[in-house]
Order: structure tokens, then C-alpha cells, then sequence
């Protein structure tokens, strides 16, 4: 493989250091305004610690070859999303142009700049897009060994032959920083025959990346052909899809989570495009059993996109968040593309703006998996947060981040993280 | 129970036979415009054969008092459905008084009666609502107990305890008349070791009830009580689940049900508010074993709504509709009102809009149940179409209707019908 771009570009807003998340080779799309500023929230880039105002860029004319009227200046960026790979690759070489050191038409116009630069400290950032549907997959196999372990129900047939989905609920897929409330929920004991209805004594995360669909989507009664699945792949985001073990245990037959994951999605701000993440291309390797016809690739590729767990104790002096596991998109089994190939085999309409989840990313040792769940089956007792207490599952005051990137030599591609707090359970009036 | 209202209305439009789903009592919402008309589509009602031109009423200031601007002349009805009841029953009582037939407001005004009232032959129906999430419950018992006489795995020990459900697509919803493409999909015939790509050879239907939600609904994080749930559901509507039995069979562990059902879900365009159904409300036999109490509801209610299948072969000629199944929404287990307390349990946020499905209704003999597969678990061998011929499942061509009513003494409340036609599959490349 060859590597296109390593740190190619140099922007006059100065050097960043090798490990920002953010340099010109990034760009990546988002949604927020200039606190304090009149208006509503618009379309937004990214370069080192300022958000590109796209929307303003947009009414000065700059993009005005390319994309239709108001693009941008939108509060979602389905607009953009429903342009096609030759736009999104447009509007990044003119921002790469815009931006680079040697070009003045931005650095030397004062007013412009501070019009279409906002310190990242002053901007709000808001949902990218208006999530149509949100399909979570089951993707990688570690993970699915890993809770079979313990869980032999997590193991079928199945597996090797169709890349498992289950439809999640748009509502509420939110922006990294929501919290979580603690849910209450019904769950059976062992042992007993009746169940109760109690906060969730299993509380988890799932680390996943999560990817929006943009460009040409098939209509209702066609399918995406697992050549064309790419085109429709706008760019991904970090995904944790907060899980309650004890809910979801009780719930889950005969047809699929529902509550246990209902109560909360959280995704990272910035959508990192397929561009971006180009240099961190990887080819996967041959699937055994071989595929059937409509999802066999011979150019089945993945991305190699570190994800970094962080845990911090709720109600503990001096709790800071501390490493927990690192894992990577590389894990999949099936690739994105086969996952949108599949998806829309019986004829589903996928939509731009869409949100389709991996499934949880894992390893196979507990300091490289997804989940709490994972570190359990795999032996290890919780995670150590101060001398002599282990949490094995979450609790109300704890917080969860996952820091995600992607690097090789002094090029990195980040997406910034994904956080969330567990907040207290909700006061009942009956118990 | 005292029944309110058994015709108690006479509109001008003249006199409608006592079997017509449209009287002034009903009064159903939709979204649709008049057929050559300039501008988009709006909202709308119905009475009799004419669609009532909601958005012209609205502009002439019929509403100012009770509505913000602008609520009619929408193309969907959600702004109206994020009202609560008390609008939305003003609403009916307003219409019913202008609609009176000795009020000569509209009566006597030739052009503002042209304008308002939409022979339904001129009228292009149109989706009602931007659903943004699809649920479909589980609730019917017969339903699960017809299935688990075949497929054991329908039956599980959660299913008295808990309203089960899944999240369903939503941008697969569609209209009445939307017709199906034959899905392809993947099965694995018994005693084989590998599955097959191919075209669904047990497609079958789900006749089901959805209703939208409305009113002031919960926050991420908060929960629906039980004795406030209704007042969280806006109405009616006829639901097919379309549903690929041999694709679901293979797919469906361990998360549920995905392609074998987003291809298509189709509803009934009209929607039947709780204020003209309330003459068919119904007290619900207690629950054994008593619900948690989340679920008990001192007051669980249902409506009698009888809903009749017609089945129609295609490719036969001379071929018509014929009825194979009367069932009704009174078979449910779960109530509505149980179901959107449980959905919230753990603090998912519903939202104007959104359609949620009863799951499928059905008896305990082949001519009450509400899909093929529980025909043939019942020990039908197929449906008689012509001397010597039965079809056990559905083939391209072939047509399944589904009308809905209530019905007491004199009065009818009708839904009108839900239909669709089976187009042959996709021709494919490879296979």
C-alpha cells in the first residue's frame, strides 16, 4: 500500500504538534456556532484548536461551484451528506488550499478570518446530523467470543455467514458530554421466579466507532452491491453504546435489546472522513467460510483507528481517569462495507444521515476489550480504581471516555473523544 | 361503560350509510393535497367521501384561539401530535360544530366550501407523520402461543412479565398501496450447512395496529408513568408488518429480527384518534401473573377494533379478494398504555411522531389469526385460491388487504384499509 500523506500540509495558523488530532489532513465535519453569536448552529470544519465556519466560507462564494445553495448554513449536515465522494473531496482540497500557509486570501484578511476561525474554546458544538435510523451491528468476533465465554447464548450459527444487526433508537443517540441517568429496569435474578424492577446493577459501555451514511442511497426494493457500499460511507465517529448487562439479560429473547440500550447512545462531535482516514487503509484478512456472493469483496478493506478506555471513579478523592483497555476498528470481522451491502439485501432504503454502528470493538485479552462485560468473562476481577476496590460494573458518579486516533509516522488522524457520566438514578415514588 | 356517542351527528354533506367509515364522529387526520393544486401537501381531515382542507380552516383563523401559526399547513402532521389532548379534541369539536348541517358558516358559503371540502377521488394521499423511530411491540399473546406451537423459540419466560419489543426501521414505513419488492435474502434450509442467497419463499404479512405519539412526551432519562401514557398517544392506524418468515428464521439470533422485516411497513393513511374510539373502549381481563407495578394500571383499557384480511392471487384470472381472517385489536395482553410505560422504563425519550406497533393480532383458529405462518401452525394447508390451489405463502402478484372498524349499533368507526401488492423480486446479476 501506498502511503499518500504523511503531514503533507502546513496552514498558517501555525505548527501543531505530530500527536493533534486535528491537522489540515483531518478536516473533519461538525455542527455548532460561536457562543455568544447571533444565529443558529451551522456546518463547521476543523483545523488544530478552531472550528471552520463553513457556512460563512459558503456565503463568501468559496464553494459555490460545488455544492448547492445553503449547504452549510444548516443545522444539520444531511445536506452535505446527501452530495456525492466527488463533493466531500472537493470541498476538502479547497479548504486544504484555503488554509495552507502560502495562500493569503484568508490569512491576510483580518476580518475574514476571525469571521470564519473560532477558537475552539468559544464555539458549542451540537448533533451533526439528523439521525434518520441508527442500526447497531455485531461485527467483531473477539467480542462475541469473549461474552461467549460466559454467556453461551452469545454464540450462533449465524455468525460466520451474516454480519448481525439489530435496529437502535435514533432518539437517543446523543453528543459525547450528555450523561447518563442510571436506569431502572426489570431484571431476573437467579434463582428467583419473579423479576423486579430496580436500578441497574450491571451498568456498561461498548466501545464502537460509528459511521454516518451520505451520497446516493438506493431506494426502497433495491439493494447497494457490495462494490458501489463504499460511496455511501460519509465518515465515522466514536460510539459508545451504553448498555445495561442485567436489563439486556432478561429482555433479549426472543427478539433482540431494546431497553438495556435504548436509554442512551453517545457519539464524538467530529465526523472524520473516509479522505482523512485513507493512509490508515487496510486490507482485511480472507473470511473463513468464504462468503456468500453478495458480500465477498476481493478488495474488503477496514481502517486502523486506535481507541484508548478511560474509567474515572465517581465519588473518590482525587479520582482522575485512568486507562482501562485500548482496542481498534481493525478488530472487525465483517467490513463496513459488507455491513451496508448487507443491510439492504431484502431491499431497506438507507438514507444520508443514517447511523450505523460496528458493534463492539474488542481484543482478546481483558486490557483490549469493548466492554466491562468482556474483562469479566475474560477472569479479571474489576478494574482497580484505588488501593484494595474494584468496579465491575459502572455507578452512579463514574465516567467513561474513549479517545480515538489514528497514527503513523507524524501523521495523526484523531477524532477527539467520547465521554459521558453516569448520573444518579431517578427519585421513584414507589419502590 | 356508558356509551357516549352512537351517531349523534348530521352533517350537511348529506346522509352517509351507517357502515361508512367516515362520519363527523370519527373525524381521522391526515396529510394530502388536492390533485392538480398548486403547492405542497397539508393537513387534513375527513368526513364522508371528502378530505377537509385543515390548512385553508387554519388560514381563515378557525383555529387561531387553540393552535400556534402554521400547525395545518404542514406536510406532516407532527406539529399537531407535539399539541396535547385538549387541542386536539377542541379541534374535533370545532369541526363537528362547522360541519353541523344547520351551521351555515361553511354550509352556505359556495367558494369556502370548495375549498375545504376534498372529493376524495381529487385527493393524493401522503405519509401523515415523519415517524422518528418505529417500535413494534409483541403483545399479543395467541399471536406468540399460534408461532410457539411450531417454533418453540417464540415462546419465552420473559413474555408475561415484559411488553416485549424491538426497534423497528422507520425509513421503511410507507403508505397504503406501496407495493413490496419480493425480497432476496439469506436462508438456510434445514439439514444444509450452508445458507443460500435467494428470493424469500415464506413471505408473509403481520396484521397489526400502530399508534403515533403525541402530547408533551419524556425526556432522555425519564420515564412514562403508567397512568399517564395515554394521554402520549395521538391514534390509529391499520399496520402490515411485512415479514420474510425463512429469512427471520436465520437472522433472528441472537438480536432480533432485522432484514426479514425493514423492507417494507405499511399503515393505513387516516389516523383514528382515542376521542372516536372511545365508544369502543374496553375494560382488559386482569393479568396473571400481576405485572410489576410500573405495569399495573388499575385501568388498563383496549378498543374493540375488528380488522378483516383479504388475500388476492395474482396472475389468476378472475381472481378477487377474499376474505381469510377477521381479528381484532382486543386480543392484545399488553395494553397500549402498559407498553409506552414500559418503552420509558429505563428512560428512552419517545417524541411526536414516532409509530409504535402492537405486534400482531391475532385469534386462536386459522380464520382469526393475523399472518400466514400462524395458518399453518393451526394446521391450515394454505389458503384456497381456486379449486386445487393453495398458497402458503406469498408470491409475486399476489395482494393482501387489510380493512378495520369499529362497529356498535348504529355507528361505525372505520380506518379505511391497509393494502399492498407483492411485485416480483429484483432481476440479479449474479446467483
Amino acid at each position: 500500500m501506498i502511503i499518500k500523506s504523511l503531514r503533507r500540509f502546513k496552514s498558517f495558523i501555525g505548527d501543531l504538534p505530530p500527536d493533534h488530532h486535528f491537522p489540515l489532513e483531518n478536516l473533519p465535519f461538525g455542527v455548532g456556532k460561536r457562543i455568544g453569536a447571533k444565529g443558529g448552529v451551522k456546518c463547521v470544519s476543523r483545523i488544530g484548536d478552531y472550528a471552520i465556519n463553513l457556512a460563512e466560507l459558503e456565503s463568501q462564494g468559496f464553494f459555490k461551484e460545488i455544492l448547492p445553495q445553503s449547504t452549510f448554513s444548516s443545522k444539520f449536515l444531511n445536506k452535505f451528506m446527501s452530495q456525492e465522494r466527488t463533493q466531500w473531496k472537493k470541498v476538502r482540497e479547497i479548504l486544504q488550499d484555503l488554509f495552507d500557509a502560502n495562500n493569503p486570501k484568508i490569512r491576510d484578511n483580518a476580518e475574514l478570518r476571525n469571521e470564519v476561525l473560532i477558537p475552539i474554546e468559544n464555539f458549542r458544538q451540537e448533533m451533526p446530523a439528523k439521525i434518520g435510523d441508527f442500526t447497531d451491528f455485531y461485527s467483531c468476533k473477539n467480542h462475541r467470543d469473549n461474552c461467549g465465554k460466559k454467556y453461551p447464548l452469545a454464540i450462533k450459527p449465524n455468525y460466520e455467514w451474516i454480519p448481525i444487526a439489530y435496529h437502535g433508537r435514533s432518539s437517543s443517540v446523543k453528543l459525547s458530554g450528555t450523561p447518563l441517568r442510571k436506569p431502572y429496569g426489570q431484571v431476573m435474578h437467579p434463582g428467583s421466579d419473579k423479576p423486579v424492577y430496580e436500578q441497574s446493577q450491571w451498568l456498561d459501555f461498548e466501545v464502537e466507532m460509528g459511521y454516518f451514511i451520505g451520497g446516493k442511497t438506493n431506494k426502497l426494493g433495491e439493494n447497494i452491491p457490495i462494490e458501489k457500499a463504499a460511496d455511501n460511507i460519509f465518515g465515522f465517529v466514536i460510539l459508545n453504546d451504553w448498555t445495561a448487562r442485567d436489563i439486556q439479560l432478561w429482555e433479549f429473547t426472543p427478539l433482540g435489546p431494546f431497553n438495556s440500550k435504548n436509554m442512551l447512545t453517545s457519539i464524538s462531535p467530529w465526523i472524520v472522513t473516509l479522505e482523512a482516514l485513507e493512509p490508515f487503509k487496510a486490507p482485511m484478512d480472507p473470511q473463513v467460510p468464504e462468503p456468500l456472493d453478495y458480500l465477498k469483496d476481493p478488495h474488503r478493506f477496514n481502517y486502523n483507528v486506535g481507541l484508548d478506555v478511560f474509567f474515572k471513579k465517581g465519588g473518590v478523592k482525587d479520582s482522575d481517569f485512568v486507562k482501562i483497555s485500548s482496542t481498534n476498528l481493525a478488530h472487525l470481522y465483517w467490513s463496513v462495507a459488507q455491513q451496508v451491502a448487507h443491510h439492504t439485501e431484502t431491499g431497506c432504503n438507507l438514507k444520508p444521515g443514517d447511523l450505523i454502528g460496528t458493534g463492539t470493538l474488542s481484543g482478546t485479552t481483558p486490557d483490549t476489550v469493548g466492554s466491562l462485560l468482556e474483562m469479566d468473562c475474560l477472569g479479571l476481577k474489576g478494574i482497580p480504581y484505588k488501593e484494595g476496590s474494584r468496579a465491575k460494573f459502572l455507578s452512579g458518579g463514574d465516567s467513561v471516555k474513549i479517545v480515538g486516533q489514528s497514527k503513523k509516522g507524524n501523521l495523526t488522524i484523531g477524532f477527539g473523544e467520547c465521554v459521558g457520566k453516569v448520573l444518579r438514578a431517578r427519585t421513584m415514588k414507589k419502590e
